[in-house]
């Protein structure tokens, strides 16, 4: 692969590799030749002695042939070293150097042409401004690397991130894989590196920092193989608009809607967490040598930490483990004689390392997490009861040390790579976490329109309300009965034909807001047809008469993302929809499967089974699943059904907004 | 004050005191005799010589006055020694002693015993089933306290809780002031005891650990003074359904319903956590030199962190601080061309020492929160960072230490009590609840009935649906138009009366689901009076017309908490109810302003806003207010108005259910 260049090359130079300790130059080479096996050269066109290596004047005075060239030179001099790497053949370039589309016009015109001139010589490069590549073979950032080798891989659009990120690892003694800083990615983007990662037999997860997607589609398109051989862990960046502004500024990337981000990486298969802490948190269960269950059993020896745990894990909706009635027996016999051998089973007090090491003999067979709190009470220390779990690796032991001398304890845990936390609650979101992994969806999206639909919508930016309903029929969406009238006459006509009462309604051929123009009236009975029609003609020429239905409001929408393009919203509707916001969005093309979980996550689901009415909950999700087909084939840019009436007869869009 | 001889005794006798260093009545004494200064006694009944000092066969034979007994005798006996402490005249205990309430009726029974005993002498005691009481006199637990004296005090209602607190407090160097183990808190009750800390000029916050409330009255009617003394911070074990259960094996208390809890907890002026490490970290603030604003500056070398934290805060509802225009030159001559000093302020990742000093010299009076991430990068380590910031105490720093060297940052923060946390996310968190904290309300609970209203209800253990809508009216709070109809006739002239179209309902003395029971007619016209007349009175006897009212579907409910007492509900009504759960609790009487807090937590008041057709808010807050009194005044056991329908011209209960 193209990318084996980068990740794995046989020889290296550091164009502007530097005398001076404190330079950026100077760290590189150090780093890169203190780590690296193959041959490093160091390029300077002053041509010093760096670091008793003698430097060449140029790439071109090398005679070996060079795999990857690493670049740390004022950026108005990047585009020639390129062009120079270009003639020798290099294959893969770092471009360490800042300056380019981050700070505006005059960098966003260098890093176009600094990417011709790689193009043109089909040379694969990471950067502009990147911390550099950590890789098992070399050090080839600037950072303060001296991390256990190991099996995470690190990807950050950010390299106070990326460097932080290493300083965790030290500290918490967490073997890395790669570390991985993107830069501006002008040209290797995150979804390839995470695809290659992917296929790395020694990285076991990938954790993500990004702040934007460089290319929605394509990461669309190639996350689930990735997600599929290896969890991979994202952390988004910008979660808000007024937070998005800090990251335009700080990488000059868009950050797309986060909710939308989200709806993205659950599509692909992708875990995503909220906050740095559980992100960093989830780094010990993908290294653990312990199988993770969605039932737990929680082993204390203090009443209040079993309390506080269980609690933890019914928000959180995974369940504790019955302990069946055998074993129950047989921990009642080694448990002190008011104790109740439940779940959370609590040791007492006075629990000593017997006392531990009987009851989880009895337990470790149940198929379940183990939850253990490792506290130090006067009977036991967090050590003690550390050295007593060391037995029972790989029967699903996880420990949340609590106490005096609980780093030593996590300590013993951790070289055992048995998954350790300080809090109980952090321990139970992180299991709930894995537990929770989605499937990865590929999304296959081809643009088949039906012809009627194409003919109706040819040329328009707009859709009339009437064209929208008529839209929706065309794509299976049921609408309610319904006519235009431009005369008392056909008003009638049209009521009689529907029958009583109906809703009047001005027609409009621009989307607006019919109710706050007092253009809708509710509960027309035949008497009022001439009355009402005559206030309607005095706002529109043209007068839209449905049938009136009872139901429940949803509400169904599709948007083009920029990032992630056509996306379908499903979503309580009405004055709920601003106020409560319980939507979900989901990735077009959505079938059936999908929609259902938008369906239950929107709760809207509840909301039928609540009402035990029998509404037609089918109709609703083909609803979400046809919008979803519908924006892609016809290139919609933005469409609401708002209402849609769902009741026992089906799910009705009353109200069609479309605009391409 | 009578708890002056517990908390601050001029001598202390331990009963139970033994010469076996494995058993806690010689680690009592050894713990007591060690740190306290006036005279310790230790009672053994064989008279035994314990750790050098003659012990007593009995209390009696002390010639001395005793201030404090501490007991821990087996269960058998703590009776016997109360009662001799009583002849003794000795003013207060703790009964170390487990055995009790919390291991079923014989416990009970026991308990019972002890209680009559005490207070027939007016001793005042602490426990059964307690740790102890750690206080700045003396360490009168059986833990192991090695922890600095401060000013945080820890009141808990499990042992193993405390036992990890002061763990916790001797880690992080927290100055610990008081620790109390409540027990089963059979005499001395967690609201005297806060109560009495929050008069402690040494303690300056105090934080609980609590399952369940021993009088939910007596909570209300003390706290709120203590609360304005010092900031209580309150976590609840047992917040669920099922571990509830757990609480109840534990400690044999009731947990009442969680959200009722934090309903009081907010009533009185506490600070409600979640979970652990919000509740431990809280103490980094309370212990803080700096002023804590809700408007925050971000400081940092690193634009990922950036980020990250201005998502944290916008997500918190806090606010990143604007900087002046004036700073804002001032910072572009100390920063890199390229920066923006903006909020966040990234230093860049070359910042160096005279850097930090510089620009945090020029926001220094700036009045926010200057949180600064303290990261270590080629260029600065954590610690560097940390004694930059020194020069800042006071100004309003807290620091987020994330770096290679964080331990060493965190120490040299904390000793000059700057708040330091080891993720944004958390500092943010501490910040909001702390600027967040709510304002004490005093609730004075006197029913004062209306008279009309005792007679309607007077000997009724259910209202009929006719009564409940009369109860609602003599209460200042609006029915739709109704009348009940035992013949044709009599609906259509009510009917007429009212106006078209109406609502027609069985009308049952029982509360009963109408809808269910297809005993609910909406849009009844008049031609259709008689039919629908026919149908109803296939169910019941009575017909309940009523004028069809539109708007928003609200919920106002009482209930009466086995804890808390009266307590009012309002919220989201219809099938919205069940599903969404967007309500919000407060205990009786409910004033207005209160109220309109309610009515906002509910969401109610986005809808009403949202909705933009001057729906009556005023009305909805007095009906919330109104039910408050009511169910107070006839001491209501459950009601609720479902709907309440709000639109322009009021709330207006539509259906009613009380029960006594």
């Amino acid at each position: 692969m193209a990318l084996d260049y980068l990740f794995r090359p046989r020889s290296i130079a550091v164009v502007g590799a530097s005398r001076n300790r404190e330079k950026v130059g100077n760290v590189l080479f150090r780093n890169i030749s203190s780590t690296f096996r193959g041959k490093v050269y160091p390029v300077n066109n002053k041509s010093e002695v760096i670091e008793g290596v003698k430097s060449f004047k140029s790439l071109k005075d090398i005679q070996d042939d060079i795999d990857l060239v690493v670049v740390s030179v004022p950026r108005e001099s990047v585009k020639e070293v390129m062009e120079e790497a270009g003639e020798k053949n290099v294959k893969s370039a770092i471009v360490i150097t800042s300056g380019f589309r981050e700070v505006g016009e005059d960098g966003e015109r260098l890093e176009k042409e600094l990417v011709e001139v790689a193009h043109k010589h089909g040379i694969r490069f990471l950067g502009p401004n990147t911390m550099g590549l950590l890789t098992p073979d070399y050090n080839g950032t600037f950072a303060f690397a001296d991390v256990r080798r190991g099996e995470i891989a690190l990807v950050v659009q950010s390299g106070g991130i990326g460097a932080y990120m290493l300083n965790w690892a030290q500290r918490s003694r967490t073997g890395i894989s790669f570390l991985v800083s993107l830069g501006n990615q002008s040209d290797v983007r995150e979804y390839e590196i995470i695809d290659y990662l992917s296929r790395d037999p020694e990285t076991k997860a990938i954790f993500v920092y990004i702040e934007g997607i460089s290319d929605g589609e394509k990461f669309l398109q190639t996350m689930p193989d990735a997600t599929s051989r290896k969890p991979v862990i994202f952390i988004k960046g910008g979660a808000t608009a007024q937070s998005a502004e800090a990251v335009k500024t700080h990488t000059g990337s868009l950050a797309g809607s986060y909710e939308i981000f989200k709806a993205a990486i659950r599509t692909v298969g992708g875990i995503f967490v909220e906050n740095l802490r559980d992100f960093l948190d989830l780094s010990k269960l993908v290294n653990s040598s312990e199988p993770i269950r969605n039932e737990i059993l929680v082993v204390t020896n203090s009443g209040g930490h079993g309390v506080l745990t269980s609690d933890a894990i019914y928000r959180s909706g995974l369940s504790l483990v019955k302990i069946p009635e055998r074993l129950n027996l047989e921990l009642r016999n080694v448990l002190p004689p008011q104790s109740l051998a439940k779940n959370p089973l609590d040791l007492s007090g006075d629990a000593g390392r017997d006392r531990y090491l009987s009851a989880l003999k009895i337990v470790s067979d149940l198929d379940c997490t183990k939850l253990v709190i490792v506290q130090s009470l006067p009977f036991i220390s967090c050590t003690e009861v550390a050295k007593v779990l060391l037995n029972f690796k790989g029967k699903g032991i996880i420990g949340v040390t609590m106490g005096y001398d609980e780093d030593s304890a996590s300590r013993i845990l951790e070289s055992a790579s048995i998954p350790v936390f300080t809090f109980p609650e952090e321990a139970v979101r992180a299991i709930s976490t894995m537990v929770n992994k989605p499937t990865p969806r590929r999304k296959v999206r081809i643009s088949q329109p039906i012809n009627s639909a194409l003919e109706l919508t040819n040329g328009k930016s707009v859709l009339s309300d009437y064209d929208g309903l008529k839209l929706m029929e065309l794509y299976g969406i049921r609408t309610p009965k319904w006519g235009l009238a431009e005369s008392y006459e056909d008003a009638q006509r049209i009521a009689d034909s529907i029958g009583y009462p109906v809703v009047m309604k001005i027609s409009t051929d621009q989307p607006v807001h019919k109710t706050e123009l007092k253009g809708v009236y509710m509960n027309v009975e035949r008497d009022a047809i001439k009355d009402t029609f005559s206030k309607l003609t005095k706002i529109s020429k043209r007068v839209m008469i449905q049938e009136q239905l009872t139901g429940l409001e949803a509400y169904v929408g599709g948007i083009k993302d920029p990032v992630f393009g056509h996306t379908v919203v499903v979503g309580v509707g009405g004055i709920y929809l601003e106020v409560l916001k319980s939507v979900s969005y989901g990735i077009a093309p959505v079938y059936e499967d999908e929609a259902v979980e938008m369906v239950k996550e929107s709760k809207l689901l509840d909301m039928i089974t609540a009402r035990k009415r029998g509404y037609d909950q089918g109709s609703l999700i083909r609803t979400v699943s046809n919008v979803s087909r519908l924006i892609l084939d016809l290139n919609v840019k933005e469409m609401d059904i708002n209402p849609l009436i769902v009741n026992d007869k089906g799910a009705f869009a009353v109200d069609v907004r479309v605009v391409f």
